[in-house]
């Protein structure tokens, strides 16, 4: 190639490690050249709020015009006042199951049709810029780097596999079937006519997509072991190990938000997982690539296209 | 193209049907291109018995001579003596699960390689073919028509999915994480270095991938509704209407399994899914495109390459 290789990354370790390990790529299988990349935090920007947490409180906020009613609820009254002491105090898990089932009944058409309504109109509450102003330039080269090498890249995430879906392929060209998150449950009905009706229900949704269990889902539903993973977060960590241990040597990138300056500088724990040993340290004791956000990458964010007209 | 297009398929209106369905084709956005063809009955032959069924018999007689202890439980010795009577009363999900069971602890790598082992040494207990001569004909054909016309093709099966996955890139270039079938559980472990390990368990294993749960388990695991599917038995009709219920219109196919002479004649139901209603009277009350075996299908049986050496 005649091109610089990973542009917006800066000489040093990371980028070292990651060209190093893919110079010796012909040695692996390319049907086993599989790359994870957990998608909050390490692919793009996860503050200050979760972006799928942004769509429901969206929805949240015009729904409860229409049905007033709906803001008395105490999970929907604590995320409408944005009180985080009640938030802490209800939960994530409930405030997460509640907000979820405003899209129970909905058909997976429906819910599609209201993410992309949504990611069309999402400003970063922070920096008000477009959903694909969030993604992480270095990221999207890494992709880039990988498929390159003939790697099938996936998405992983805590977060709800159909929202992440959809916004997969538009942001980092990954097709459905390659994203694997927290699952909602479906029913099939009929309509009055008969015909087949799939709607979503939160009452056969699938644990939260974090630790070991975003081990087993990966294989689970893709059956695609990692050979390359990369994380932020303490849900990440078993991940990141299973990905390392490959037969046929693994690497595991750790992303450090270390740049209060252009992004964010936070300890990245998963809200889920509770790990008294740092995430970083844990990266350092086993050997991972650890990618510090403010000296490794020369450019943070993706500059957007164009809006579509 | 200058070839002949589905050319085991005989002149009529099953393969008439196909083929018009592709010419309007261009109307469709690619990436709502999805074809799910079921496995057993559909894409290969499954009679005398299951494939499935054979791999863990074998499996079975080959453990039961180095642990004599497991010819005695109920479940194994009905099997190993084929008795008929005896499996009936005990139930297929119950036999299935002990079978299935016989895998516990072992890793997906061990599983594939067990899988892999068991496909080069197969051989039809009928017909004395290999495992590749099982596979129709018409139905490699229709693959190689829905890719040259930028279809995602996936497989579905109500047997188990990492079985399948390992067979179905070999036989069909179709890749693992558009196989969809009855989930293995998995759990993750630390062998005694403290390396991740993910383990078989029956103990999490999903319910079978048949009826309403195909509809929702495709839509779960890849997010990609079909707009064509094909199937043979009340298991698949579900599926075959949600696809011809498809937005874009879409195309359900029954294979109708009529020709004794060189296949088998049956009316073909799910074992776990008992319907009135014939599943041919559905597809001709429903307007489904139906393939007869014996009218429709100049070759049946591909002919398999050159084993390995």
């Amino acid at each position: 190639m005649t091109t610089q290789r990973l542009p917006s990354w800066r000489p040093g370790p990371a980028r070292e490690a990651i060209l190093s390990f893919l110079d010796g790529i012909d040695a692996v299988p390319v049907d086993d050249r599989v790359a994870y990349l957990d998608n909050d935090g390490t692919m793009w920007c996860e503050r200050p709020a979760y972006v799928q947490y942004g769509f429901f409180l969206d929805f949240l906020r015009r729904a409860a015009v229409n049905d007033p009613a709906l803001a008395l609820r105490p999970e929907f009254a604590a995320v409408l006042d944005n009180d985080t002491a009640q938030i802490s105090e209800i939960g994530l898990p409930r405030i997460a199951g509640a907000l979820a089932a405003l899209f129970d009944d909905r058909t997976p058409a429906e819910f599609a049709a209201a993410v992309d309504d949504f990611a069309e109109r999402y400003r970063d509450p922070a920096r008000d810029v477009p959903l694909a102003s969030l993604v992480y330039q270095p990221m999207l080269e890494l992709i880039a780097e990988l498929r390159a090498h003939e790697f099938t890249v996936g998405i992983v995430t805590g977060g709800g596999t159909e929202f992440v879906r959809r916004v997969s392929l538009r942001l980092y060209g990954v097709p459905p079937e390659l994203v694997v998150g927290t699952m909602i449950g479906y029913s099939f009905t009929r309509d009055e006519r008969d015909r087949p009706v799939l709607q979503r229900t939160v009452h056969q949704m699938g644990a939260a997509n974090e630790g070991p269990a975003k081990v087993a889902n990966i294989q689970s539903q893709t059956g695609r072991p990692p050979i390359l993973a990369a994380g932020n977060s303490g849900g990440d960590r078993e991940m990141l190990e299973w990905a390392q241990a490959s037969e046929h040597g693994g690497l595991a990138i750790l992303i450090d938000h270390d740049d209060a300056d252009r992004e964010y500088a936070y300890e990245s724990t998963a809200a889920t997982f509770q790990d008294a040993e740092p995430i970083t340290a844990v990266a350092e004791r086993l050997g991972w690539v650890t990618v510090s956000m403010a000296d490794d990458w020369e450019q943070i964010f993706a500059v957007a296209s164009t809006p579509r007209a």
